[in-house]
């Protein structure tokens, strides 16, 4: 390579616009410290004319984003286009096939083809980085594989959905709900038209996915992650929550268990003291737990242009230093296919909110089925019937058990027909 | 190098054989990750036979460090001596004349000598690596140095001795006095019996040096810090704090001014919304605020043998693995001597607590005084005298303004007469 870095930039949406303007302002900065100058050469975007404030006289434009993945003119593919097929896998593939590096923000394409992607450039001994494309602007791509070689990961959580966070956060804050909160955050631009992906934790899992190959070195596989989103979350539950002591917050947790590595997506009761507790609206925050660094947190901003961009920036300076590491840590051969611990054999503690039927003997029928399913209860709390007197809300929160237990407990409550309504079920996360 | 990195460590203590564990634990994850076999194959220690619980049989004792460093048995070596002078000093200059990469975990050394040592690394193209020196285990080194290479950094803050940060939390939460908590400190072995080094801000002021240096391409200057310890907060600070909504931490600062580098490490009121307010115990929490990302924390242990071998090990991998970054980011040439910005200049909030003579126009005189110097009072709160009727305590919390403005106004409030002893003044962090 000369000491200039050709970079070719697929997608020239608020990210890639706000990555031309940091390698520019940053320009003098990035060459003293990569020893080289990293200058865009090609660029790629469905309409060229488009005003987007910033110079390209430099770059030669490409019509398909897969012509300038192949260019000559570049050493260093950056794609923004999104997507898990189409455009974004074919000019990814091809950028890679033909030895160039590679700077992604596309975590839906790494979930799905993120390991036959690092394979590739293995083969063709190209970088494959992807640091923006879990939680924005948090440098939590570099510190898993690099910042933490000397531990072992026992637990990575966090919040990885700011449109999540956001509307939880004003739930809580404003005492509104779910639907207002999230058409809001829709009006904010927050959320899509269609917010199933955010809401229903998809984004989430694709993020978790990444995680928790690099934390537990085991190849990628999104279709182990369980996946609940938060929209069931309503604001009697987040009023329970403050009067035990938590906080709701949809979290990603990978962790490893006797049984394999156990991946989920729901929303999780926090305690108010954590540090994950304290994050509130759009901003993301990963923790780890590690044998040697004990509890490390990070806190940042999950999305956004020009934090995303700054993680694109950062995945390019590395690679203009010269940086290689595994995609994923570890070479995808050393990389493991773990025993996926299935939800049902979750263990840990459960808030339970039922609907009771004000009947005499509901309340004693419901203690045993638990006690049946062999589950301790914390605390139990029945709230005074408000609207409809025949029916009392009632909060459990049981001691450590297993999913399994408590599905088979309330099954068994519901057939007994004491409750009125669909048992609420959150998990409790500890620290 | 070979397909072997060897190490070779100086120091013994609790992190030396934490280092020797954890790359035992992590050795097949390490060459899989790095590409190279990482091997201890020199030691250097006072006591070569006491039982430290730690494999060495493969590892050749050296009895002056200074040996050790240059030995031809070794390809790294990783400093844990301690000291700003004597063996540590010259075992790293003796490592880095050698060509040989260093690690080291020793703040003191590198704000004392880190420029002429990082001038050394580079002559002889060896890595200088010194990820455990600052926050312990959180990888804000890194983070600076590669992480945030896209963006320009406006500050960097944090809580950066677990020692002070225990003292203020128990005394806060169990409303205890400063010295109480210092002995209880001692007792566990946060503090030394001479606590000034920590007490006093030292410790702190040379993890600000690096940071500074990191984050604003600076050259180390700990002698254009401004230091203030926290050995005159007392209860009644912490409570004032609380009801005005902020907690007392003490921060080490830098930030860009409009007249340089403002480098400062006091006591701090920061607002209790912040996420590092949240921060408790020996816990570390290191800020950032930079153009791109906008604000970033990082919370973990600051201290503690596994935590700071964690550090030491991933810098042992980024070596093995290839990564050469300047030690402070840009090559020495490339590092500006920048105008330092006195603390008379500093501007921002500050918040003041007088004993305040019981005397009719008092507090009118007090008044006068602030607004004499352009001082604008967002709130003043007297107290009712307790045991000295004779003083009450008077709390004011002014709007930004300037450090010579309030110790002017104050020197004028003290001269008047109206105040029985000395003003106690805590600067407020703006988030």
């Amino acid at each position: 390579m000369s000491e200039i870095l050709r970079v070719g930039i697929a997608g020239l949406g608020t990210v890639g616009a706000a990555v031309v303007r940091l390698l520019d302002a940053q320009a003098a900065d990035l060459a003293a410290r990569t020893g080289k100058k990293v200058v865009v050469t090609g660029v790629s975007a469905r309409d060229p004319a488009r005003d987007r404030g910033i110079d390209l006289s430099g770059a030669t434009w490409f019509s398909a984003p897969t012509d300038l993945a192949r260019s000559d003119k570049i050493d260093l593919f950056v794609e923004l286009i999104g997507g898990d097929e189409g455009p974004a896998r074919e000019s990814v593939e091809a950028a890679l096939a033909a030895g160039k590096s590679v700077v992604t923000a596309n975590k839906a394409l790494l979930a799905k083809h993120g390991i036959a992607l690092a394979r590739l450039a293995e083969a063709h001994h190209g970088a494959l980085a992807f640091e923006a494309s879990v939680a924005g602007g948090i440098p939590i791509v570099k510190t898993l594989r690099e910042g933490l070689a000397g531990n072992r990961i026992e637990r990575v959580y966090g919040i990885l959905n700011g449109t999540c966070n956001y509307i939880l956060s004003r739930m809580e804050l404003e005492g509104l709900s779910f639907a207002e909160c999230l058409a809001d955050a829709q009006k904010l631009g927050y959320a899509e038209a269609d917010p199933t992906f955010d809401i229903g934790g998809f984004d989430t899992a694709h993020k978790l996915a990444i995680l928790a190959s690099l934390a537990f070195g085991v190849k990628l596989d999104a279709e182990a992650i369980s996946v609940e989103g938060i929209q069931d979350i309503s604001l009697a539950d987040l009023q329970a929550a403050s009067e035990l002591g938590y906080r709701v917050k949809l979290l990603g947790v990978a962790q490893r268990t006797p049984h394999g590595v156990e991946q989920r997506v729901h929303p999780t009761m926090v305690p108010l003291s954590s540090a994950i507790a304290q994050v509130m609206g759009v901003t993301n925050a990963v923790t780890v737990d590690a044998d040697a660094v004990n509890e490390l947190t990070l806190v940042g901003p999950g999305a956004g242009g020009m934090a995303t961009a700054s993680a694109v920036v950062a995945d390019i300076a590395d690679i203009a230093r010269g940086i290689r590491s595994a995609p994923f840590g570890l070479p995808v051969d050393h990389l493991a296919s773990p025993e996926k611990s299935p939800m049902q054999r979750h263990e840990g503690g459960y808030y339970i909110r039922l609907a009771v039927r004000n009947e005499i003997g509901a309340a004693a029928a419901i203690a045993t089925r638990m006690a049946e399913h062999g589950i301790s209860l914390e605390s139990i709390v029945q709230r005074r019937a408000c609207a409809d007197a025949s029916v009392a809300p009632v909060v459990l929160v049981t001691y450590a058990t297993t999913e399994a237990s408590v599905r088979e407990a309330l099954a068994a409550i519901v057939a007994d027909g004491h409750v009125a309504d669909k048992p609420q079920v959150i998990r409790i996360e500890r620290e």
